[in-house]
């Protein structure tokens, strides 16, 4: 039967400001799949290769296997599917693990069946199967990894997802700790309401990052690259969070914040030389409380989820 | 001495989702004002038409007087001026009445003074002059009715206004029943605290207003224009709200709202005979309720404030 690899990328989710809302893909890393037609119906994950074994083989509890069960359910399909995960996005790093590995699975499944749907309706089976991974259908991840480019969720009653324009002078530095936050864990942690003073902070720096993204107007991205309301909590759990951030501002970031739940941390800048001497910036303090840590320098990455070879 | 007669529009604050950080300038109502350069420093108002005697002529207590003293100030001008006030603007209105006088103001004290000043470095006078009117220096109507165009505050320290570009086919009505709220007293209403839920709701919904004004992508506008967190709250005061929002919608709207702390109601439209009817069928709604109503219907002004002879 047929066979497909297909590769998706790690995504920033939140961007600062964006909490719940904003999320971009990024080049690297990616998870790949290869994904087999099989004439008995069903979902098998043969093989996970760089999850040092943590991540459950069985279909119905294992991201991508989810996605696959939701996509042949949708399409009626009389086919089932066979799985290899290459796991090279970290678990629990805030850079969209679980997405990734769904949003591959899913362009694979699809272009197997000749493509019956669209990358956006592709995302709920995704949705789902963030779910199982952290306990809420949110889209924040899935939907950069499989659109691509910088992604507005407005909404969930019903799913409204908007790309949002992005300059071609826009680099993303990742530095990615060896430490694991689990993302239930570190939603928990928010409060249920929020003074709304800091609401209206927020909002002002959303419509003030939109705007500088699409004009585009660096300053104005730089300015409101700012998160009163997660970051301050989660940041705790993140070691050197702030004196990291600082120096990331310093060596020429126009912002700095948690990716997602973290514990990675991402940065924006206006050319790949900066994104890397912040890389470097940011890397070093982590060496300094002897931490290690990957680091990851990347366009904003347009074209998401993507077909590796038929 | 020379004399400069002015004018600067009504404007919608808030826009539904944009709480304190959005505001576009219409083309009609707008107040006009007469400002004569004197010898003698300080200001006098000689005359307000149109305000059936309710202001107040002294240039302390008066927006448009307190304007133009921080700008005499501020410049360290020599010379004092007169002031001929046109209220066309209805008080309390959430029209942005205060604001109108105040931009009208400064904009002609500015040309006197042979412009030293820029839009954006008049700003903050305008700001302090609706400390007097509201309590609170907030930007969401002078900056507008200063800079014209769909205006973003994104914070307060410092001052940082952005303008958004506006699609070209975009049409408000203004309708503005006979009743009047204070804007500091329904400014009281709101409470500390909103739910985390309902903030990442409002800020779903700016993110896509201004990926909807940007693109444009009506769709988006109209999917955006809500607002959970005021208007709630605020549409209490006003008899009919959410009757008459449904009329607007009926009669082909892309969304409707308070305009600023009401009780005048807006409503977007993509052409002017549409904006026209909704004008119509909102108007109809306050009919039945009894209350006298005015409908103004224009483009998003683009100017803002302006100079209508030397």
């Amino acid at each position: 039967m047929k066979s497909i690899k297909a590769s998706a990328p790690a995504t920033v989710a939140n961007v600062s400001c964006g909490f719940d809302i904003f999320g971009f893909a990024v080049e690297a890393p990616a998870d790949e799949v290869i994904v087999t037609l099989t004439d008995k119906p069903g979902v098998t994950i043969t093989k996970i290769i760089g999850d040092d074994g943590r991540l459950p083989l069985e279909a119905s509890k294992n991201t991508c296997g989810v996605a696959v069960l939701e996509f042949l359910k949708a399409v009626n399909s009389k086919y089932g599917a066979e799985i290899i995960l290459y796991k090279n996005l970290p678990l629990g790093s805030g850079m969209g693990s679980s997405a990734a590995s769904s949003a591959a699975a899913l362009v694979a499944i699809n272009e197997l069946h000749g493509n019956p749907l669209t990358r956006e309706q592709l995302l709920p089976f995704a949705m789902e199967s963030e779910r199982i991974a952290c306990g809420s259908a949110h889209a924040d991840n899935v939907a950069p990894s499989l659109l691509g480019g910088f992604v507005l969720i407005r909404g969930y009653a019903p799913l409204d997802v908007a790309t949002i324009p992005t300059p071609a002078n826009l680099f993303c530095t990742l530095v990615h700790p060896h430490l694991e936050l689990k993302t239930e864990d570190s939603r928990r942690v928010l409060k249920p309401t929020i003074p709304i003073k800091d609401a209206i902070t927020q909002w002002g720096n959303i419509a003030g990052m939109v705007v500088g993204l699409m004009k585009p107007d660096y300053g104005l991205i730089q300015r409101s690259l700012n998160d009163v309301v997660a970051e301050p909590i989660r940041s705790v759990l993140i070691p050197g969070f702030y004196t990291i951030k600082e120096e990331a501002i310093k060596a020429g970031a126009l912002g700095c914040g948690i990716s997602g739940s973290g514990p990675t941390i991402f940065a924006l800048s206006t050319e790949r030389t900066i994104a890397q001497t912040v890389g470097e910036a940011m890397q070093k303090q982590f060496d300094l409380l002897q931490l290690k840590s990957d680091v990851f320098v990347s366009k904003i990455n347009g074209e998401g989820a993507m077909i590796l070879k038929g």
